[in-house]
């Protein structure tokens, strides 16, 4: 059993093994430069650990796992060309490097070779590939229903959670489900895997969403109230307009509708009302539940506990991580 | 056996039972339209044709001849974006329509789509996908050579036949492989079939590049003259600079260069160079040769001469055509 260091080396190892850069160099280069430019490796790593709950020899679930990792950074890349971000994990994302063009044809090429990666797996590729279009095609509808809640004045509850399981849930669950499948799990584990990853995923984002505002700037390595400032309709904002008495509302009103106003005050209006209102205990309470229904997923789960280990540890490092 | 028109009906009757609209709309929309805008669906004919020389049940290959369509409306789709074109076959293309966001993103889901239905064929459908996908690959990198070939003062005619190979010959030579291995004939057949199509899309696009200079403008549709106006590197801006003299050279770069010049005058010279040089005649012969190339790869493959009617039909039909 490999801790998940090991993995994130194991798989790190793998990428840098491949010949991604071939001609036309224009094409193939950001593709390297997208997937060279870090972050955890939470999907593959996740991928691998539920693979390891059977088997030991993950070598056989690395192609699958880079597929993966590929289809997300890809993700981000067509992403930042939509938000018009300049930067990622502190470089210029590839459409400021390049530009537009060259990042929706590498984006698209990423698209594919994803596919092709899923499929090099040795067992199960067509139900593999079945399930991972799935979540490729979830995370494109969540997208979608991200940039339509921009217009809208209200969303509700339901509304949100639904669009973060599929923005962000389906492909974590995904990453499960595929080290289920091409492991060859039974049926009822791979479902509970998915299960796991998805409750993992919606309990992460909600987080994400509580760090936004009530995080430690200095940890986080950016500002306190991104989200405020973007007006995005996060959980917070949610409920802050679902719950607010007449003044509250008032007041958020003003701080979201007031052009002019310093955007130190906007955060602090709007703090201030989420404090009121409770939403920093709400908002953590409802994070933790979906850990814990994560936690009973992989509980019920037909494998000896303590080959859970790693799983268990990476629950526990995302509920409480405070970056 | 179905005529060419039957598989084209049939396809479209296949495609119109698809529930493409589902929710967020917004995301799907432009899916439907992009493939409804018609066109002659030659992509998937081809696939049924290659499938009919084996077995008679087209339905069986109907999911991955959508597939297949999918992919082609998507590339140009985004081809759309990269280009900044306002219209296509007599209608808004779908980032003009709505937006570039939009297009992007219906772009990738069309992607994953494609792959989705491909992966529904009832026979070899790992195979099928690999070879689908490498395609795919193909014509990314066909475009991306393309545009390349833009910012160079000259290239060579085998890095243009390597270009059009990728961007055009690719994912025809798919089309009839694919059809094959989901009819699961010979492999020997499978290779013919896909050099038949390579073949014949070089043969296509060399004509697609003589009739925009020497086509008949009333059946083209289009002016003529546009890729000269666009400064485009086709196979006859290579000729007419591999093969011009001094003066030929002086006229051409006049034309090329001085951007005062109006549109019809530079027309004029520029196809006066390539007449005086023969090019209409050359470029004919050179496509009149992968044609010919396509129509031996056809009659190698070891089926009944008669099953082979209806690709014999669309070799001549391409060949023949003035449109």
């Amino acid at each position: 059993m490999y801790h998940r260091t090991e993995l994130q080396e194991a798989f790190n190892r793998f990428l840098k093994a491949q010949q991604l850069i071939k001609n036309p160099s224009q094409l193939y280069e950001p593709v390297e430069y997208a997937l060279d430019s870090g972050g955890k490796r939470i999907r593959p790593v996740l991928l691998l650990m539920a693979y390891q709950l059977y088997h030991e020899d993950i070598d056989n679930a690395m192609s699958p796992a880079l597929g993966l990792e590929m289809f997300h950074n890809y993700t981000l890349l067509h992403d930042d060309i939509m938000d018009k971000s300049a930067m990622r994990r502190g470089h210029p994302t590839v459409h400021s490097k390049w530009n537009d063009n060259v990042a929706i044809l590498s984006g698209d090429v990423m698209s594919i070779l994803a596919s092709q990666y899923v499929l090099k797996a040795k067992k199960n590729c067509q139900l593999l590939l079945e399930r991972f279009n799935q979540a490729a095609i979830d995370v494109c509808e969540g997208q979608q229903y991200d940039m339509d809640f921009e217009q809208l004045k209200t969303i509700s509850e339901d509304e949100y959670i639904k669009m973060i399981s599929l923005k962000t849930g389906a492909l974590l669950a995904a990453a499960l489900e595929m080290g289920g499948i091409v492991a060859d799990a039974p049926v009822d584990d791979i479902r509970k895997l998915y299960d796991f990853g998805m409750k993992m995923g919606i309990g992460f984002q909600l987080q994400d969403d509580w760090l936004d505002c009530f995080g430690d700037e200095s940890k986080l390595g950016k500002i306190i109230g991104e989200d405020i400032l973007s007006e995005k309709k996060t959980y917070l904002f949610i409920k802050a307009y679902e719950l607010a008495d007449n003044a509250q509302q008032n007041a958020l009103d003003h701080a979201f509708k007031t052009h002019d106003l310093p955007a130190d005050d906007k955060i602090q209006f709007v703090l201030d009302v989420y404090r009121q209102l409770g939403l920093d205990e709400l908002i953590k309470q409802k994070s933790d539940a979906y850990f814990d229904d994560a936690a009973a997923a992989l509980k019920a789960i037909q494998v000896d506990e303590a080959r859970k280990e790693e799983l268990y540890k990476v629950l526990n490092y995302l509920k409480g991580r405070s970056f």
